[in-house]
């Protein structure tokens, strides 16, 4: 990692700095482990007893923290101000370098500038690939399908032909984009397949956890909303419909056809039942199961999900009758 | 997509027209996005209101629908309809062309007429493939697996030695089959592995969803039977038994050693702890845990599971109680 | 598989075998399957009734067992001694020979002895691996990180960079170790990712099952303590300190930072908020979400998760109320 002036750091986030700026920083760390010459944050209050010790060379802090220290670089949003900096200096993943001789793309394939391939990844028939894109090893990209500029596919992600994808977007390892929908016309007892003809579409700015898969529609597009953060072994079902700036935490699941508005946040392991209409901020706690609509700016919980409030009532009177003796 | 003959598509399901047959189709999409080229359909009922203003240039719906349209192909069921004409026309799926001269193929293997493989796919030693199967990149077939007639592999799925797949199975990305069953002994604070020598067993006609590990037996089979659809993450423990023509939603997991019965559904995010036997017919609702047997024909819900009607009873239960002041 | 005396196999665990010992064991089965020329076992007494009709050639039972059998061998912990058996003799997965000339080895990456690599292997810049180690086709060890002594990784399995993996560990198809963790500043409206910068360090003797992923801390480490072993499609989050020998049942999930202690043991589909301390020998029941610490002994159940005797009570009591006419 480079040293970087603090005063150049503190200057990058606008930030107040008490001290002469002339020192530098080469790292980032938390408090509790930061050495001198590494940059440190607080940015939730329950850490704060650990900013009397540590041994940071540089502290964001929040505008407004009372007391004084040389070392703090007054911010509006330290974590914020963090995620610019660690941007900026300090994120040197290794990226696959040139295209590979080992890599296979084919002839009517169209890459832009600056694009690697690591080896054995493979780019289909007809595919368009922007400018910026590093594509690991492994990755296969299958016919048709469009990846826009400065994208980042991990070690072999699978996307499927006709896949849709915008620009800075970040797809992990394990990661399948385009598989078939769950649809099947059952009859005379057998469960006959309906082809899955549609495609899978997301938009810029969306990131794709490890192991996640997304279902390509049964006929249209199953959609995943500009800035989205998708976190690992979620499962999105064929025609879904993901707003823009959404959370989906690790295992959650969507069942085919429901939409979910915007800024929607999922917390882990919940899930939806197929054909749902959920709100824009909705809200959902971890585990639930969500079986009805949703309106606008809920907070929903449990199993089935209801409002917390109810959950909260339920849970209440659940817990003061098992201790009534009967 | 090619352009196919009202008439014809109508003949092939056996359909009633009272049109002149004589456009063309070539294509197919939901009743709202259908062009007058495209077939559409109505298989569920609620979305009757969409068929008055539709464009497709073919409709398939029941028998017995009130109104006539000269576009409207009356047939038993639609949606198996619709499934027939899909595989039929409308079903265009890339597949690989040839022996890719970058896969790599033991000696020993044996491959049938019309496989084809791609891109770095790896057949080990005494393996045997059917005719017309096709295995994308990336895929490994390990020593001693055999796989049926007409099945598909997707890219980077993995079989372990020793799987049996029977004939028309479709394997999608990122699955996995035969890893080792979780068997351990616990010894003086250590947990020593149990070697994981049985195998996988898969019968005739089983979809295997994108993400899903089904796990070799300790020792003996693990089996999926004839027909049963597998959705995407789903976890299958070594030495269980699931029957024929199930349906498991994705994100369930089956614990080692339980045994479903044939036709048993079970909706997304629901598990079974191990050892159990599960009947014919029974079907699990979303998120449900299931931990004891379940008889024939029984519908459960909840965690722990109980049969609908008492899950129903709880929770009216609960609901008025938690409305209660006291 | 070899034949081997059942006078050696006897000895070798300690056992007392009542027969002559004469005979060979070319295999293992259970008691209701075994052959004369196998070995099975009983370590759970609810089997009991098999052990008269068994053709197993050998049986090991439990030192104290009632009734004679000339094929008995007496051991104090039947499935302890099977381990051992059949890790000695019966365990013959095939392993990748050699170093495959189609795998791709960085210049700077060392290799200790007995090191294969499969087709399609690849190991980064300045990968150090131990001796004895077995690297299946298509898995991605990238730079800079370790490999201890002993280690199995099955095919298409990706290791990002900078992951440090201890001696004797076994990692299957389709896991991911070192993704991204989940980090996102909020700013104006948009979700700002946090570069993750740490590593993932797994310590000797761990074994990870097909499809889990296991994220990279955003600074520091992620840890798997020694002797953990992880089953299938488990999500381990950035941060997470998991303890020794612990038990991590499919599908379960760990949110950010949530460290768990030594011998705690999670049964299938649970998940853990993030920023929560688990003390030792916890044991939390299947599907359950734990939202709160857990103190050192302690058994929880549900969702939110609370002590079993808790459980219990609250269960009871809703079954009852749902009984009673109101």
């Amino acid at each position: 990692m480079p040293a970087v002036a603090i005063r150049e750091i503190s200057e990058f986030v606008g930030g107040q700095h008490s001290g002469d700026g002339k020192g530098s920083i080469s790292g980032v760390a938390s408090l509790t482990q930061a050495t001198s010459d590494q940059l440190s944050f607080l940015s939730n209050r329950k850490y704060a007893s650990d900013l009397a010790a540590t041994k940071a060379g540089a502290v964001l802090v929040p505008k407004n923290l009372e007391g004084t220290d040389d070392r703090w670089i007054r911010v509006d949003d330290p974590y914020f101000a963090l995620a610019r900096i660690m941007t900026r200096w300090f994120s040197n993943r290794p990226l696959p370098r040139g295209i590979s001789p080992k890599a296979v793309v084919a002839p009517s394939a169209k890459l832009g500038a600056n694009v690697s391939l690591g080896h054995f990844a493979i780019v289909g028939d007809d595919v368009v690939i922007g400018n910026n894109v590093a594509i690991f090893q492994g990755v296969s990209i299958e016919a048709g399908s469009t990846i826009g500029n400065d994208c980042i596919i991990y070690p072999n992600a699978v996307i499927y032909d006709g896949t849709r994808i915008g620009n800075r977007c970040i797809i992990h390892s394990g990661v399948v984009i385009g598989s078939d929908g769950y649809g099947f016309a059952t009859h005379d007892g057998k469960h006959h397949k309906i082809p899955q003809i549609g495609i899978v579409r997301i938009e810029d700015d969306v990131e794709i956890g490890a192991g996640t898969t997304i279902d390509r529609a049964a006929l249209g597009e199953t959609v995943i909303g500009e800035g989205t953060k998708i976190d690992n072994l979620v499962q999105i079902g064929h025609n879904v419909k993901v707003g823009k700036h959404c959370l989906l935490v690790s295992q959650v699941g969507i069942a085919g056809s429901t939409e979910l508005g915007d800024y929607v946040a999922v917390a882990g392991q919940s899930g939806f039942s197929g054909h749902l209409k959920i709100g824009n901020r909705v809200q959902v706690a971890a585990k639930s199961a969500v079986l009805d609509d949703v309106p606008d700016d809920t907070k929903v919980m449990g199993s089935p999900a209801v409002p917390f409030t109810e959950f909260a009532r339920r849970h209440a009177a659940l817990k003061k009758l098992a201790r009534r003796k009967t």
